[in-house]
């Protein structure tokens, strides 16, 4: 086990109803004015904004608005939400929505106090210091930026999607998560959200330090819980009970809780990246695509790893005489558990052509350190083709 | 699942060394000037002590210290304490060792700011709403209280061993866990630290609470991690990975990470209790003693969730035909595991008399809201004496 560092200040008040008390969470984490994130219109049709509102009048608490955050959240609404922020003199973010609206909050929460472009943040030029503070009240299980010290957004002046460095001092101040507000969610976004958090969890489970027995178990019952309740989720939309294991397993597979102490991989998601910035696909979906094709590629490295991945959470046979047959039976599991959600699991599938694999690895190569990436296995140009074209194939 | 809440704000480092950042995590966290508490030798004898007030010195704090804290710390020590606090003026605790220097610091810490008798917390007079900010370098994995919300400290006039109210305000601000300290301990500590925080995991698990699959799991992980890592450290003490296994095991199974949404037992514990109190037996010791016991006279209550910790902890083969069997082999391997460790399961081990239980269960009723207790299966004066005849039996 490595040294870490473990730090997840963020207040979880998890539960049906629970968004009653988000005005009295603002106050309680000092929030006098508001900037309140959204994306559309689902969070009017299903409530969420109503209770929410209706909260921050209840304590007393003002608030400005700035709606129209998009999937893969771009650099525009984030000047945009900025400005607003210095105009309106808010004290406080809170993010109604998933990823990518806590991620726009994020980037509008540090950039609001510098004076360059918050941009500055992503390319390494400064530091994140400071920030305004972030509440959250998620409505969709899925990319752990609730509990999170990451945050990705793209940039349109070269379609960069990029994430800045990890910095615990961006973990959101408190997260309301009831998973009511997730039932309404159209099936796609479910299986999308519960692909986004099996990948966050085996970005974690492959890795090369030895020693991780207590976290290797807790990756493991957190892939075995999502690969139970999503089923269950998408055949009964309004099950609670599968709605609460995805919504709270989403935040504990990103907020570090089972990677502590060991290298991790995130090849799959760097990959991934490139696939939203060219298609403009849900990340789940560029990831239902990525990570069986990464897996194949990688699985010699380590096929004793990948052989307990396949009797630990799909519950294969081990094969004794032939491990490296549970491993691959592991990894079509996985492919065959994606496609059972309705996720796409081939280029075609998400509008991606085999003719533009080299372009996407030029693409990464003009990001800084575009090149090796993977703590499990590096990857290079080369590598990264290879596993694309194996996409491509599947 | 429950709705709930969970805040757990403690910084924790955790590695080989770590120990020398103490003084500039007192700085992150306010504190000027420190009353250093712990208990006798050991931490000098380990160098924990040395490197610990250097790390103080280099960042420039000066401090006070309070020693002596004894296993199943005691009130007088408390009052030293908060005495001693004001007398020195220090803002800051700084706990060296393990539950009983932890929870003293933290009676301090809420003792120090009120003005009459600091017990008047524990016995619900006032509530605990502020406190002096506590940190902490622990240097035994067991009683967790280095991220817990809970606090016991035994009042030495009616010998009352009482736990305060749990509250978030008393968590402390960051914990040092630095495997190596540990690897000092007598076997006898390392078992009773196993047995405690295997107790901390069984009070959640057994919940009659439904629909909580994923904080089962966590429970399962986190229980084999334990019965798998225990023995490698008492077979080579200086086994790191084992060590740093039971280290961060120990933090998790009592910061509620397990024990979200259900509710939880703590009937064990509220007998042990007792044990201690009138034998002065190791926390540890005492549940050895207790848990099978208890896990016996309950286990027709919900067979199946024995089954299923038979099964999934300690690997038993499930008896499809008559599951209690199932569930009565995994309390006997339970014991049989406590056994193993060294840990005594028997009355006679730890001192205690058959004759001596009407008498506990009496002084158990002295208690504000003695009886009855226990969240799985509720336990009057009449149960507490039936287990008790139980584990003497044992």
């Amino acid at each position: 086990m490595n040294n870490f560092t473990f730090y997840s200040p963020t207040l979880f008040s998890f539960g049906d109803g629970e968004e009653k008390h988000t005005g009295a969470l603002v106050r309680r984490f000092g929030g006098h004015k508001v900037l309140l994130v959204y994306g559309g219109g689902s969070v009017k049709r299903n409530g969420a904004y109503d209770a929410v509102t209706a909260s921050l009048a209840d304590a007393g608490i003002p608030y400005a608005e700035l709606s129209g955050v998009q999937a893969n959240p771009r650099s525009g609404k984030v000047y945009e939400g900025i400005e607003l922020a210095r105009r309106e003199q808010v004290d406080f973010l809170l993010a109604l929505g998933g990823g990518s609206v806590i991620d726009t909050a994020k980037a509008i929460g540090f950039g609001a106090g510098y004076d360059g472009d918050f941009w500055d943040f992503f390319t390494g030029k400064v530091k994140i210091e400071s920030t305004l503070p972030v509440g959250v009240v998620l409505t969709i299980a899925a990319a752990g930026s609730e509990g999170s010290d990451s945050c990705v957004i793209t940039h349109e002046n070269g379609n960069l999607k990029w994430g800045c460095p990890k910095t615990d001092v961006i973990r959101p101040k408190f997260a309301v998560l009831d998973p009511r507000l997730t039932c309404s969610l159209p099936a796609y976004q479910t299986a999308c959200g519960a692909v986004d958090m099996m990948a966050h969890i085996c970005e974690r489970y492959f890795s090369n330090t030895p020693d991780v027995a207590l976290t290797d178990r807790l990756c493991e019952a957190l892939l075995k819980t999502i690969v139970d309740a999503a089923p269950k989720a998408l055949a009964d939309s309004d099950d609670y009970a599968a709605r609460a294991d995805l919504m709270w397993a989403g935040m504990l597979a990103h907020n570090n809780s089972c990677g502590v102490g060991r290298d991790q991989d995130w090849a799959s998601h760097q990959i991934e990246h490139e696939l939203s910035a060219f298609y403009d696909c849900a990340h789940g979906a560029g990831l239902a695509v990525v990570m069986p094709a990464w897996m194949e590629y990688v699985c010699n490295h380590d096929v004793m790893r990948f052989a307990r991945f396949a009797v630990n959470v799909f519950g294969c046979e081990m094969n004794f005489a032939c491990p490296e047959n549970t491993a691959r039976e592991g990894i079509a599991r996985l492919r065959a558990f994606f496609r059972s959600l309705g996720m796409p699991t081939t280029f075609a599938e998400i509008g991606a052509r085999a003719e533009d694999i080299p372009a996407m690895a030029a693409h990464r190569a003009e990001k800084p350190n575009g090149f090796p990436f993977g703590g499990f296995v590096k990857i290079g140009p080369e590598e990264m083709e290879a596993i694309l074209r194996l996409a491509a194939r599947a």
